[in-house]
């Protein structure tokens, strides 16, 4: 037994989704579709005689986090690194949690296989009420399109096959449970019309109209997205708004092009991974 | 349309299978567990009048390359280049097949999803007898365990949580096709023990364990690799046989530690990817 061990969660921007509910939370969640990004959180944990959460060296709340570590019963010190904003659409909090599983799985020699932990994690997140599909999209990787709900027992995800630069641009924050705990009909009608656009043509160039589409339809669209969206679409680029933040995401040069400074990353082709090695 | 396009797969030790048999090929398969390897196969796929296939500057046979071009209805040069021995039990035919339905996809601009290019790719791979299970797993990544046996469609696969370095040392070939053309139900029993010790504690430990046991109890062990597998057990390590080569793998420093010379990769995190970027 290690008594620590490391994970990486990629970062993930969802361009559109439903969301599903069922009396289990790990059969609650979303259909839709994303982007993994290789800007992600790279989570620490370690045996301590209490549990605390610590990101970007300051200690926090984080629900997800403190169920996933009382479903594998154990007392931790939780680390997460990230160069990504909370609260700005990135999955900051699935990857917490997720990161929170599979190190303690190590760290601690819990021998749960990784949909277990995955499971863990997605239940965790939804009981918290931070996401709805993040954590699935972020064991995946890639370009994750998400055609039915739920824990890895019950989803059935595809991808994108596609790979390249991504850039993001922040413009302020959104409440994630705020959104969800209202009424979310309109949502789900918006993004069940676009995972068919994306099911019917598997592209970037699809993915990234579908969402810009479903951003104004779901009635998300803030008017300061909709103004950087319309400035990369007036440069020649493509561009949506990530869910659920107050965010921009770009493929390619689209908001360089468009005069601004965004962060830069790629898509991540790895699902979420442990970092510590076997002996 | 970029005319031609990369993809990287992984190569894939498996240490234990079953062989389940059905009318379609892309519902046949195999269930059983191996390690996705960080040494794979970079496949190259470009239009050209003809087909013709290439590994390592020779240009060889392949039928299932030459069926996931077929099912893609294109003309295309494939080129394959990889350190790892092909007939050796590293899933190298596996790789080519998936490698060139990533790669010819993005290259003719063909806009299939993922899992629809996993499933062409399995399905070359089942017709052409080359294998029943690589190239899911090396779709996947990571030590993927395959509980259900087909393509994406229908098979459902978990994964041991795991990292770390793999050697391996090559003793000899084994023809994948002469041993699953013959009887394989002492093959499909011994697997599915195996599949049930490990899905009861999914480690690296376990699977090492269970992977020995069945390349006894499936009668496939050569006394070649016992031989290689005694000495390692022996100097305190823990080795198993590659379905199908006679192949011995070790996590950590086994090999080396029994005096052997071995080639040394790690777990692959990922499983197989288009290296070409979108525009």
């Amino acid at each position: 037994m290690a008594d620590v061990a490391q994970a990486f969660v990629p970062g993930h921007v969802t361009g559109f989704f439903t969301a599903d509910r069922n009396p289990d939370p790990t059969k609650t969640g979303s259909r839709g579709a994303g982007i993994a990004l290789s800007d992600g959180v790279t989570v620490t944990v370690r045996a301590a005689d209490s549990v605390s959460v610590v990101l970007n060296g300051e200690e926090i709340e984080m629900e997800a986090v403190q169920r996933v570590l009382d479903a594998l019963e154990v007392q931790g010190e939780v680390r997460g690194v990230t160069d990504l904003p909370l609260g700005s659409g990135f999955g900051v909090s699935g990857a917490m949690a997720l990161g929170s599983a599979l190190a303690t799985n190590q760290a601690f020699d819990r021998r749960l296989s990784r949909n277990e932990l995955v499971t863990i994690a997605h239940g965790a997140e939804v009981q918290a009420g931070t996401g709805l599909g993040d954590v699935v999209a972020q064991a995946h990787g890639g370009v994750p399109i998400r055609l039915e709900p739920g824990g890895p027992q019950d989803n059935f995800l595809d991808a994108i096959p596609t790979r390249g630069r991504i850039e993001y641009h922040v413009v302020g924050e959104l409440s994630t449970d705020d959104v969800l705990s209202g009424s979310t009909d309109e949502i789900t009608e918006a993004g069940k019309k676009a995972l068919s656009e994306v099911v019917s043509e598997p592209t970037i160039q699809r993915f990234m109209r579908a969402s810009r589409t479903f951003s104004r339809e779901s009635d998300l669209l803030t008017p300061a997205v909709h103004e950087v969206i319309t400035d990369v679409t007036e440069a020649g680029g493509n561009a949506a708004m990530a869910m659920l933040g107050e965010t921009v995401f770009s493929p390619g040069t689209g908001l360089s092009d468009a005069g601004y400074d965004p962060a830069v990353c790629g898509v991540h082709p790895a699902g979420a991974t442990i970092e510590t090695e076997f002996d």
